[in-house]
């Protein structure tokens, strides 16, 4: 193989995986490497053999007449294994603990680095769902949402606590929320593009369910559909929440004195292959 | 070259790559690979050297007992282009003007894929400053102060709208908004690891620069500096705003019918060879 060649493919590798989901165009992708789209069909297969014997994601090719090729990433199980395991350790050390009780975890949750690996797990759980958007209300949930989204390809909508004159006129519901005890509320812009959508309902943290449940309910009245729940935490109590079915990342079982335990669920150790 | 390390390459590029400003470390991905340390580093080159040559993006080496290699993305400047012009093309479109003279835009800043070049912009200029987190006060500009710290390989620090008991004491500030022409907010967690950082401070509209410039005095309490502001959308009135130096994607000439005109700043201009 020619040195000019193993460039390209390096060059091809980087450009295809750099943005999951997107549609990349041969025509563009061949003009940008200079090669010929007969010669480029060849040097993705290459890419795709390579990806996929390392089990580093997946290239689907589409046809017509704006031909391309999309990258979707597979979880990296070792990096995902390693990652949260140290989001648990640094999510349970003693000082996060506020004097009234609450973890202190904005930090962690506004971590790109660290909420990339939350929404890959997401994305892997969900990605059979097919989900058109993924969305969550304001304001912890929401790096958490965008790695999921970014994961699938999909773009984002926020919920609101309160409408806003700048989003032109909106729709707004009050629910009981079980982790603060008091009404609540969120709202959402007439003009979001939900309409007959299938969503993705994120969140940072679950008690009760009362929010997403909230939330499957405003984003109904839009004609779209909540055919998910993903959180990166929920407590082990209540275990009958207000949502039939959810996926949480990380199952916390609060303590009286203390931070408690937190361990990943189920279906995430089976994923990461968890042994401690 | 055998076909096993052509593979190799190709997985190695994905990996590195995956995780703009993530220290890989040589050991873990020597075994991640099944390959020997000095095959590794000799595989390493040749990435480094392909990616360079297509200007894509740099890896450095680390030396030291946690010896690694870093992976710092180039800006696409061909992909920001486009997505530059699309962008401005969506932002414009004279439906997304509400009955009171608003730019609905939320569902465009909550697109991961659009807010990912913004980011790259930003990181591109900002990347000189050798910044240690990324601040943004909530809401709407989240997403592109995530995707900037993403691509600085830095956390981002939350400042809140009011301050909440889940997150312990915190620090507050009024202020007056141009833009609202009322007392503002903002507040920022005590126990926020931002004491002696260099702050880059983000958002998605900057009219006056009252938010700029309440964060730059907030996070000055903490013993932090913002070193930089950069923001999606400035208006060019006032001319004159509250922060002396700030970097905005986009200028926004407000107009009295309609939506007015928008165009990407001389900086950008020049980075991404716009010929419009």
């Amino acid at each position: 193989m020619s040195e000019q060649r193993l460039k390209r493919l390096i060059a091809l590798t980087r450009l295809v995986t750099m943005r999951p989901g997107t549609q990349w165009n041969l025509g563009d992708l061949g003009r940008r490497l200079s090669v010929a789209k007969s010669t480029l069909s060849e040097d993705l297969l290459v890419v795709k053999e390579a990806l996929e014997s390392y089990q580093l994601g997946r290239i689907d090719s589409h046809v017509g007449v704006s031909g391309g090729v999309t990258f979707s990433p597979l979880l990296d199980v070792e990096r995902a294994r390693q990652d949260v395991k140290e989001f648990i350790q640094d999510l349970t050390k003693p000082d996060r603990l506020t004097p009234d009780g609450f973890l202190y975890v904005t930090d962690l949750l506004f971590s790109p680095r660290r909420m990339e690996v939350m929404g890959d797990l997401l994305a892997t759980v969900f990605h059979p769902l097919d989900v058109d958007a993924v969305a969550t209300v304001e304001t912890r949930g929401i790096p958490l949402a965008l790695a999921a989204a970014r994961a699938l390809g999909v773009d984002m909508v926020l919920l609101r606590r309160d409408n806003r004159l700048s989003e032109g006129s909106s729709l707004s519901i009050n629910y009981l929320s079980g982790s603060s005890r008091r009404v609540q509320s969120m709202s959402l812009a007439r003009r979001a593009p939900v309409r007959g959508g299938r969503i993705l309902f994120v969140d940072d943290f679950m008690q009760a369910g009362g929010t997403a449940r909230a939330a499957q309910d405003l984003l109904g009245d839009f004609g779209a559909h909540v055919v998910g729940v993903g959180v990166l935490v929920a407590t082990r109590d209540p275990a009958e929440k207000l949502v039939d079915d959810y996926r949480a990342i990380l199952q916390w079982q609060r303590a009286e004195d203390g931070v408690g335990a937190v361990e990943p669920s189920a279906w995430v150790k089976a994923l990461i292959g968890w042994e401690m």
